[in-house]
């Protein structure tokens, strides 16, 4: 058993805020879908983004406001949201002073899939 | 988008601790993993566990300690602790007065991942 902590993670500029993509592990193994950390800094929000994949969100630190479509969701510490393909969104830290961190999973829905897509 | 909370979540007694799987969320469509919250209480621990899935536990609430082949690993919050399928654990939390919170996805690993079995 190996732990994974976004602390000690190697982070980069990307979609205007600090992205750590998962394939920085090697001890992995194959994993049904992509993984990244995303950094947003008190008071920061990341670049609009819209993608084919499935995205999972788990807020590991702090808390998350997403923005989609007009509507805003707060995501406490702990809590998960799922977008559905094609959904642009933005992702922000309202929070003056502490730090936001998701482990955002991602995957290309099955094509059979007929989940909600709203 | 939707959002996905493990305090509003439907509990059941399972393993010795609590567990809620995500089939009660009807809304989500096809995963490419199993999915269930477990609430450990203070001083609890969970049964011992082995499964032919690998494990990617991510802890939401409180701090985990992961015990696994006589070793022990603290994963705080926010951290992840990925389990290779076969290897048996336990879960505990060592907080008198937290309660822990952990959201375990799974999956049986294809045929030809060779990853770190260890």
């Amino acid at each position: 058993m190996r732990t994974y902590i976004s602390d000690t993670a190697e982070l980069a500029e990307d979609y205007g805020i600090q992205i750590g993509r998962w394939e920085q592990y090697g001890d992995l193994g194959t994993l049904p879908f992509g993984a990244m950390w995303c950094v947003v800094p008190p008071g920061g929000v990341s670049a609009e983004d819209v993608h084919p994949e499935v995205e999972f969100a788990i807020v590991t630190r702090g808390s998350a406001v997403y923005e989609a479509d007009g509507d805003k969701v707060e995501v406490p510490t702990g809590g998960v949201i799922v977008l559905p393909p094609g959904q642009r969104h933005t992702i922000h830290n309202v929070s003056a002073d502490k730090p936001l961190v998701i482990l955002s999973l991602y995957w290309i829905p099955s094509p059979d899939d007929d989940a909600d897509s709203g």
